[in-house]
């Protein structure tokens, strides 16, 4: 099988030991998807994980390196979609990872209601605005701006795919703060975890983590902050450790 | 006069050079106050501004090193009041502090509406559950427990009291941030700033600061977190200097 196709280029996944097909003018996985895959809770020995948004399926592929569970992702894109199930065949994980290539949207009627343990996902950040301020590449303006499915869509969508005490993990920015405490709570999934990330010391987070459980009871915890810069440019020790592994 | 009565003694504000009467059968300031006094935005040269649950009028009295805009504070318990009164007299700030012994409730239709540039206030934290699990100590009790007032009455009384664009800081405990913000948003105090504050690194937050600003637009800040105590146990650069001024 020839496992690259046009601009394509295979990448490593190191504290995972998994590879990945990425392109630079379609889409690469960022640092937001490592942070939500790693502060996402996962059952180690089994249950149903979903994610959302699943881009060139970089959240599942990590996920594998943390439980036994069988995870599916979603995604809009062919193009996307179809790197993603080749990096899941080249790393062997076809048992465990499905990919289906579909609008979130459809999901509850495909998938059914209250199925999954876990959700999660890196939406589109920003509130699509006006063609001319989209991105002009097509692939990365999908990816990025709230064109196919808007932040409530994601979570009334994850509302009702989530198992009662089942957990919905996202990685947002910190300007829709408000908007997703709000619709998470409004969609009954009680936000119960939220941690933020700063670019570095002193500087205004530009990164939340939040978790948000099915019909549970208010409770919410603020974790220590991440910091993913030393005051001399370089990945602080936690950082490096989510990219490259224990060294 | 005789400045103190009963078991009050008469403690420092460090860094502001100003003395406070303290009672610890009554009640002393906490740090979350010297904290909430630091965050909020006050106007330098001139303006009106209103602390609400005033206690022993320790941001008053704080606020009077930042700002020489009027400052009013409020507080229903007698004793407390009575307390406070004296403090400004003996720092004969009397001027540009003024007490108002009543409840916050009523201020509204005795202060009138939209007439504060800033607002704030370190309310009750407990929810009021039942008699028996109320501290047994009255004073403690009416400070600490939403008893005289819950925090939506301080939200939607701070909502009318201040002008528009002008803003409310309130210094809370994480599991109530939910709250907050949606009663914030509820009584158009859109959330601006929050910052996280931290008892050391690598902990959960403790205790939260938030700014609201009347009839504004959705744009919140994530302000980088404040540590209080080092590893050693001691108290961070940055705390030492809100105590006791630059050394």
């Amino acid at each position: 099988m020839d496992w690259l196709k046009d601009d394509e280029r295979l990448d490593y996944l190191l504290a995972e030991n998994l590879r990945i097909i990425q392109s630079p003018t379609v889409f690469s996985f960022s640092l937001d998807a490592v942070l939500l895959a790693r502060f996402a809770y996962v059952p180690i020995q089994k249950g149903q994980v979903l994610d959302l948004c699943s881009g060139n399926g970089v959240i599942p592929l990590l996920l594998s390196g943390r439980t036994r569970a069988n995870v599916t992702g979603v995604e809009i894109q062919e193009r996307l979609y179809n790197m993603a199930v080749r990096s899941i065949l080249l790393n062997g994980l076809d048992d465990q990872i499905q990919m289906i290539h579909g609008d979130l949207k459809e999901m509850p009627s495909i998938l059914g209601h209250a199925v999954y343990d876990v959700i999660t996902c890196n939406p589109p950040y920003f509130q699509t605005l006006s063609k001319e301020v989209q991105n002009q590449n097509y692939y990365f303006a999908l990816a990025r701006h709230e064109i196919t499915c808007t932040l409530e869509d994601v979570i009334s969508v994850s509302a009702k795919l989530v198992k009662p005490g089942g957990k919905v993990a996202l990685v947002h920015r910190p300007a829709r703060l408000m908007d997703i405490l709000m619709l998470l709570r409004h969609y009954k999934l009680e936000p119960k975890r939220l941690r933020f990330v700063y670019p570095k010391e002193g500087k205004e987070a530009n990164m939340i983590l939040v978790e948000g459980m099915k019909d549970a009871n208010p409770d919410l915890k603020i974790l220590p902050p991440l910091y993913i810069y030393t005051n001399e440019n370089e990945y602080t020790e936690e950082v490096r450790e989510l990219l490259y592994g224990k060294q």
